[in-house]
């Protein structure tokens, strides 16, 4: 179905983890040209965390498993995405990390420079795309978060990316340390080629919303010439966004990016929206300028139940869809 | 010069660390069409000496420096020969461990199988040849040592590559543990196939008697059908053959593997030998059946003094005269 539609030339997917992940898929089966992942570099936990600490490097989680996604159509030859993927067993001292995490690391060593260890891995994966850091340093993640004491009114700092992902509060706004950092010229351009642009799904808090606080990303979003679509997540998450419903998932966006546009907001019909519920959704999304798109993108099982993770043929469909209809 | 002489088919070439290094460029010199590189398992310390404990595999660092030492003339694709000897710096738990080392550690981990992980690093590299551990499971040296006590006839067992390496007493024999261990079957392979088969230089207690101790792999020398060559040590080396004579060297060979039969044993003539000491050695010699062969085989300064290395090219020449005397 895919391939009798037009493929987009150049595709640039913001986000962070395995949300980013199952674009990057979709991005794939759509057959885009060229493929840019935008990437979050707020990860403080794990393996990336460790390396972070160590090297005082940009985590390189996000980074690899997004080069991951990109090379799963890779023969034997090269590198593969299971082997980046691989994550180091026994109780040493390299216990958990990730192969491709300390490859990036120590590529990035050798060279000096995290893109070329970036384009390197990418080239020993024969991976589909570019992966972009979204900053050229390490950032860290604030959120002020309120149901954490007796009283539900009193705001409390939360700080990291992990600590964030995992409150048992309401997340009411997140900040970026350090503030306003430069975004990495790459994505700019990136995003100013491109002739799609796509934000999320993903862990909201921490993979998402940290590409708005960004304002150089913002402003790169609202003018570009392209489709812009955000992919909302297909239901509430544990911990960070439990609770927490779709359409306050949009609020969130143009709260901590005021001045964004995008074109569409697509949605999973699998939540059977009530009428009154999709109306709220249109008029959230029409403070961004968007329209919403209801869509059956969730992997489901056999017997129909949602495996809470998008479908990248599905979603590839969707977006191919909407890509061209503005033709 | 070199390549107005037949190069040879299959050039097999047993050691460790860097003496293997030298060999394994000076086959690149020679343009042999296929290289195989034999290497030592017995390392414990460093990088090699935590992956090996920590994870249960063949130390990675000889296999590592031979796979650089065929990377050496990659362009820029591929994995570069300095980024697989690059050592993490900082003070955290991957400081001082090198790239190299924690990819073949990592790629064995994922694919089960430390020969596939050496191959695919190979791959990545493009390396000129192939790198085969001799055994496949990892050894632990231990020798013989007098002269730790005030009476120096006194004999301790030392234990480890390192403590050997660094024994400020007489080593008088080297075991390895398991002993007897049986031989990799793609060495012996290696061996029958090979029409030059190289032994040394290389630190004489750790990365060449080891291979001695072996008895599959001196039967696969004494009965390969090949031209055979052992080179010398350019001289003492400070440590485990401190005050070592190029002679002793020569009997320690045949003193470890009474049925060794090699073709040449190449000394360099920088040390420049008296008539009395050259007669010596060649005595030392015809026990194994060999010639010597001395030569001008080390990298010297612009002063023409030695920097204590032998000479890629030098020895590449020196074994392609050897080589081409015997058709």
């Amino acid at each position: 179905m895919v391939n009798t539609h037009l493929a987009p030339r150049h595709m640039a997917c913001l986000g962070g983890g395995h949300g980013l992940y199952q674009t990057l898929l979709a991005a794939q089966e759509m057959n885009a040209k060229q493929i840019s992942a935008i990437v979050t570099v707020a990860d403080d936990g794990g393996s990336s965390g460790r390396l972070r600490r160590e090297m005082d490097i940009i985590p390189p989680g996000d980074l690899r498993m997004a080069l991951a996604a990109l090379s799963q159509s890779s023969d034997e030859t090269g590198l593969s995405a299971s082997v980046l993927q691989h994550r180091f067993g026994g109780t040493g001292g390299l216990a958990g990390h990730a192969v491709g995490n300390l490859l990036i690391a120590g590529l990035a060593e050798a060279t000096g420079s995290m893109q070329a260890a970036l384009d390197k891995v990418g080239e020993l994966s024969q991976a589909q795309g570019r992966v972009i850091p979204v900053v050229n340093e390490p950032l860290e993640i604030e959120a002020e978060v309120s149901g954490l004491d007796e009283d539900p009114m009193v705001m409390r700092t939360v700080r990291g990316q992990v600590a964030v992902a995992t409150t048992p509060g309401n997340v009411n706004r997140v900040k970026i340390a350090p503030a306003l950092p430069p975004a990495n010229s790459l994505a700019l351009e990136a995003l100013a080629q491109a002739d799609l642009i796509t934000l999320g799904p993903g862990s909201w808090f921490t993979s998402v919303i940290p590409h708005l606080v960004i304002p150089d990303v913002v402003a790169a979003i609202s003018k570009a010439n392209a489709l812009r679509v955000v992919v909302l997540n297909l239901s509430a998450e544990p911990g960070e966004t439990q609770g927490f419903s779709s359409e306050r998932h949009i609020h969130m966006l143009y709260q901590h990016a005021p001045g964004l546009e995008v074109d569409y907001i697509v949605v999973d019909n699998y939540l059977r929206f009530s009428a009154g519920e999709r109306s709220h959704l249109c008029r959230a999304a029409e403070v961004l300028g968007a329209e919403v798109k209801f869509a059956d993108v969730s992997k489901r099982k056999e017997d129909g139940t949602t495996l809470g993770v998008h479908d990248p043929a599905k979603l590839g469909q969707v977006l191919t869809s909407l890509y061209d209809r503005q033709d």
